[in-house]
């Protein structure tokens, strides 16, 4: 049987390698990247079958830069699942926590921590990510620095774990997308994701999401993004209910593209449940 | 005559700076805080009569924490402005361009100067934002060590400028909104900023929306956000035309509400010409 690589950004260690195991079995193959774009470079030149990225936290929202660089590569969402990136504080081993001065994490890992941070006096310095912070403060080996990171990546760069669980928020989900190089439609997918832009006049972007209305097609989300080199004109990156297949939904994403400058699907994947 | 005093975040040569000075006249008073809160916090304890913020980039989009700010705090958008970041490549007096091994700068400064740093192998380091990392290479001394910032923070900073407005793309404008305590409306307020969350029942993002169409007011901008502590649900920010003094646009607002959860004038300004 042909073995399967997956890409992902980041370290091993890192909330996209956790996404990446809750989605395909354990004997596969991994890749890690440096960058975001990366991933879709490797899909692109077939280094790896598909690749993991995160799309949207629960807290903090769209990650931009992976809306961008779908619109921009040929590739298809094949699936979704999501993870709870539970943060930690780890020093190095014998450190304590009232004697740190510095901690390193990607500003995420500080946003997520917010209400715990504001009881240190430290420093926090942003980082690439989460994982990467951890590995770097191994490198140092500085009792006084420390860095917010997964329970993975203290067992991985063999930290101690100086507060468990800091997150401010216990409901923080982070969702993923799964990405290939060809659309994957059977009868168990139920979730479609567009981009488009709409014609420059008013009410367009208004006649456009009419259409959801009129076949009675649940919309579950809406996100823009400004489109490059034409300031204030935007993508509007459109989630709903569906399968393709389905001759309303095929319907209904023929009326759509007659209000739209841009047009492309994303994909059409299995819903997963969100926690 | 009573002083103005103006608060904005950064340090002085930053691009909200630069905003602050073109929507008010010279002779008033700045002060200026390190984090967008403290803007806020400022205007609620009355330190400063109004703050001025950035809330969107016509390349890379929308500044997430403004607009979950500007719900979070009782304030309005009273106005706006745009400025261009031009963004150029500093080091310290005598410093050689081929001879830097890091950059200092906000993400967004690298973002915008990608195309510019594809042709140099030096490391980038994140920082505060592009005024403070001026500020901390002249702090630093070291002419291997440069900075992506304005040409003001570096004639301020007393910085050379090693290459001269280095933006990818040349249309890259930043809106900022000035906020005050209490809406300042008059007739030649045109334009209208709401944040709304809907009901959570299939249809009622797209029952809200219709009352724009109805009533043939034009939709200029949505964003959306996530709703704290609910995983999943969103604010919806919405930009339309209009004064909320002409009947029609009162009406409209009153039909909105019905399928919201959560509504917030956020404030009703005059448009300024974008670029």
């Amino acid at each position: 049987m042909l073995s399967l690589t997956v890409g992902y950004q980041g370290v091993a260690g890192s909330f996209s390698e956790e996404a990446l195991f809750n989605y395909f079995p354990n004997d596969i193959d991994t890749k890690n990247f440096e960058q975001f774009e990366d991933v879709f470079i490797g899909l692109d030149k077939e280094v790896i079958h598909y690749g993991v990225l995160p799309i949207e936290n629960s807290s903090t929202g769209a990650i931009s830069a992976v809306y961008d660089l779908l619109n921009q590569y040929d590739c298809y969402i094949v699936g979704e699942t999501y993870v709870k990136p539970i943060q930690n504080l780890l020093g190095i081993k014998g450190a304590n926590i009232n004697e740190l001065t510095e901690i390193y994490s990607h500003p995420q890992g500080f946003e997520q921590s917010k209400t715990f941070l504001s009881n240190f006096q430290c420093k926090l310095i942003p980082y690439y990510n989460t994982a990467r912070s951890a590995e770097y403060i191994k490198e140092l080996n500085n009792p006084t620095i420390g860095a917010i990171a997964s329970k993975k990546a203290a067992e991985l760069y063999g930290l101690d774990i100086l507060a468990e669980n800091i997150n401010c928020n216990q409901h923080n989900t982070t969702r993923f997308v799964i990405i290939g190089k060809s659309l994957k439609i059977n009868n168990v997918c139920d979730k479609i994701s567009v981009v488009l832009s709409t014609k420059h006049q008013a009410g367009a972007l208004y006649n456009t999401l009419k259409h959801f209305a009129m076949n009675d097609i649940n919309l579950l989300k809406i996100e823009s993004r400004p489109v490059q080199h034409t300031p204030w004109e935007y993508y509007f990156y459109i989630d709903f209910e569906g399968n393709i297949e389905d001759p309303f939904v095929a319907k209904t994403i023929e009326q759509m593209k007659i209000d739209c400058h841009h047009f492309k699907l994303l994909g059409n994947y299995k819903k997963q449940i969100k926690d």
